[in-house]
């Protein structure tokens, strides 16, 4: 028997034992109780300016530490992050959704309390549809069963769960039963045993094998696993759209991000060719596979994931990931002796022209020799997110994050606040354009509040240039903000305006001497410039918007 | 037989004839299609910096029009505006949703597209949870009864409805089929009648009775109705917190704003001595009841809303609220001599005192005198609202907008978008408090680029005080923004600085004349300076803040 706890405390001790240091959120009268525990409790508060950006940053936390926490008040709150909710839910990302809710005492005869919908379940219908788990943390008895179950299964399936607690809940003391131990799961050994069998066998009789090294080995902690496979066999390795810096970028077995007909045509060829393709964690989306452009047979793929083990045409039920790659590594795989192949380009040199006006091209080669590794890449939907992809080769593991399926817009200047904070010795390195600048960018403001200091560049062409290529029209322009003077709101920041590539390189020497805070540069780029790979993706997608009429 | 059209060319038509002519939204390339047809139309399309300002700016369309829209991408954009849609819900604001969506060509084979969650029909279950009606115009062969069916329910009962469209459907011609008369229900005449002879009866055998005047009353037109009966009759009106302004509150038979033990005293008494208080398009929420300190009986009650009509302890069946009221009109229900009635102070006359600290109080006692009939007042949650309902008499009717019931925060701002191009003749007056600011203030953005004027008033004490009286920490506060030069970022606007009675006085008398663009006035207040009506509030809702522990 254990002494007597309040739900409260036994969800935040929990939480802390996961390894979560930081909430996300924005408080409300419904949670403000659990926010006063909060703070009281090891786990530090960081309140954003909108539930939008406590979302996005509890996404990158989770994303960059095992698991991310963000909490709201009932509706106004909740439903607010209903999109960076579904985002983590897309890109596995696991986030425990904590929100408030009137009591279980005020509910009776169904009043219309403030914030209500249509009925006291609403937020938590909506929730069902973007979570793995939820609860309503309403009957004390079960209250820290249940707390269990949905951590559990946000740790089991990498994606967010919701817990609800009515706020006459928060302090109801309890005592609680013995605790579970933390999850772990395991294959059935047979089958195990029977599928990597067949996977060494196929993997030592190919000429060509090649790993493509998906998200999921981020998410379960198999990096470290998956970079001895590749030291011992000498197998090549290519990442993707989604797992970019699953490895280090200058690994002298790294291919490069493939997705298809839009990444660099060495890196596609080479993959293409291999006969024996082996998938580790990866998610077959279409930006992962290049608008469906790329070439993966199944009569000659290795595929491996959370949710599914196959091998050519026939599944393995049972078999989880990580024993499948930590039993690869024992199994007896040849090693090979290390073939010629497609490398990123690695510069850590660049000269700018004087007088020459900055593009698009130039300025991801001065952040390719930017990079080092110190700093973790954000990159926003965009040409933020694609040329980066494919232009910037990062130093180091999970250096590099971005919502590259799920592709929602103002993720990147909230991320930074999440990342930071879950490696304090990471400085991040934000890309952003301005549309999605423009909705989540004033997170700055947080930034500023808890004393971090990344270094935004907001890729600045007037408007939304991934759409101008497809169909353009005055509702892909926007109002032109003078971002590099955002630090005179804030009361502390560093702003730069970038027109060429002189400014370019002093702004970014700035920046790295100034840590007290963050900078923020306007890099003033051609309505229509953009990176080849932008070029080519909007070049396949707007095939894809029926223009017959 | 028509001639042939596009689902496209049908559904900006039918928005037309409801009378629209604003969308509001942020294109994405599943909707990419319909923004062009919609950019060739007669409506306009008004592309804000998020998608939540969007949502907001539409349900005040909706509020002042009688129907707003907004247009999103699918789930990145949809998911985006799930708040704004329920607050549209809770208070009867008829907004309609329309999202493009993936192709129905694209579908096949459930394959990974960007922006999906779970499945292809995640956002629209999540809208299912928040809207009257939805629809998926998948088929060619029903897609303009789909569109005649969920616009109908939108005007039907005032709340928001979903419409999806994918891609590859936009431009589908068709033959329309006869076009649907426009909706008009009417009652049950034998019931209605016998609801207005008792109504009648007990009205007329009433020493004092008092009308309470709900929001529905906008929703549903019958402001005018409203006021000829209080002409005819002489009974007095007062209103709730959310149908603020249903009649101008100058008119000498107004009462006041009447929300229980929150409002002013004499109006609380007035009312509450009624012995027929007559509820038209009233929902007894909670905020309009002042947390449920309300004494309404109903023994002495004559209730109708679109929902439900009630006398006494019985109900009505099959009458709307529409009929009840025009039938009122014809009844031959007694006038009365005028009694003295409480009344709000009018007041035209403010003299700043030399050197004094502004204060919540005297900020509003200046903006009541700054009020005429070309401003409207828009209020965020917080002591914009709550001070403003207690303290401005409002000169015209819906010239108050807030969001009173669900009370999210950050409506304001992107509201006053929303109203003025509705009504271009106002000029919004946005009260807004820091918190909120933060949240949707940099909308302003949008403001900037359609050439709006508000002036926006921000209520700056450091934070969330709302919530500091009920239970304070570090999570209440916020970084503090330079308000005053939002206008350098944008490139356009006034900004100032208030801190005294007579900046206030300079500031607010500038910005009258300075019509151009928006002004913004950042006016300091002490970090626990409330207003009466929010100190009542705050001390009642703490209450409910579970302390034991």
């Amino acid at each position: 028997m254990g002494t007597v706890q309040t739900i409260s405390d036994y969800l935040i001790q929990q939480l802390y034992a996961y390894g979560v240091r930081h909430v996300f959120g924005v408080p409300g009268d419904y949670v403000l109780r659990f926010f006063h525990d909060l703070e009281n409790s090891k786990l530090k508060v960081i309140n954003t300016c909108d539930e939008q950006g406590a979302g996005f940053a509890a996404d990158a936390y989770a994303r960059m530490r095992g698991l991310g926490v963000v909490c709201v008040t009932y509706c106004v709150g909740g439903l607010k992050i209903a999109n960076t909710t579904a985002q983590a839910f897309a890109e596995q990302s696991p986030v425990i959704i904590i929100s408030g809710s009137p009591g279980t005492n005020e509910r009776i005869k169904n009043p219309l309390l403030h914030h209500k919908v249509r009925d006291f379940d609403t937020q938590l219908k909506v929730f069902e549809q973007l979570t793995v788990a939820t609860t309503v943390l309403n009957n004390p008895e079960t209250a820290f069963q249940e707390i269990d179950r949905v951590l559990t299964a946000a740790v089991r399936y990498k994606r967010p769960v919701y817990i609800e607690i009515p706020r006459d809940m928060v302090s109801m003391q309890i005592v609680p039963r013995q605790m579970s131990p933390m999850y772990r799961e395991t294959s059935d050994p047979h089958v195990l045993q029977e599928a990597l069998r067949e996977a060494e066998d196929l993997i030592n009789a190919a000429q060509k094998p090649v790993i493509i090294a998906g998200v999921e080995l981020n998410r379960f902690g198999l990096r470290d696993a998956l970079l001895q496979f590749i030291d011992t066999t000498n197998i090549p390795v290519a990442s993707t759209l989604l797992s970019k810096s699953v490895i280090t970028e200058r690994h002298p077995r790294y291919l490069g991000v493939y997705e298809g007909a839009i990444c660099h045509e060495d890196v596609r060829a080479y993959v293409e060719s291999s006969d024996c393709l082996i998938l580790l964690g990866t998610f077959l989306t279409e930006t992962d596979l290049g608008i469906f452009t790329a070439n993966i047979e199944k009569g000659r793929s290795i595929y491996v994931t959370s949710e599914k083990t196959s091998i050519r045409y026939h599944t393995y039920e049972g078999v989880h990931v990580h024993d499948f790659i930590y039993g690869l590594l024992k199994a007896n795989i040849r090693r090979r002796e290390p073939d010629r192949i497609p490398h990123p380009e690695i510069s850590s040199q660049f000269y700018p022209v004087t007088g020459k006006q900055i593009t698009t091209k130039r300025l991801f080669q001065r952040l390719n020799a930017f990079l080092d590794d110190t700093i973790v890449v954000i990159a926003d939907t965009g040409d933020a997110l694609f040329a980066a992809a494919s232009e910037l080769s990062i130093h180091s593991a999970i250096e590099f994050h971005s919502p590259a399926y799920y592709t929602s817009m103002g993720f990147a200047v909230p991320a930074s606040i999440g990342i930071q904070l879950a490696s304090p010795k990471l400085r991040p390195l934000v890309l952003v354009g301005d549309g999605a600048f423009q909705m989540t960018g004033m997170e700055l403001a947080t930034v500023a509040r808890f004393n971090l200091n990344p270094i935004v560049i907001v890729l600045n062409n007037g408007g939304y240039g991934t759409e101008r290529p497809m169909l353009d029209g005055s509702f892909n322009d926007l109002c032109v903000w003078q971002y590099s003077r955002i630090p005179e709101i804030l009361g502390t920041g560093k702003g730069f305006i970038v027109e060429t590539e002189e400014q370019l390189e002093d702004a970014l020497e700035a920046s790295r001497k100034h840590t007290g805070s963050f900078c923020i540069l306007d890099v003033r780029l051609g309505r229509h410039d953009y990176s080849p790979a932008l070029q080519h993706l909007t070049s396949m997608l707007a095939q894809k918007i029926s223009m017959k009429a």
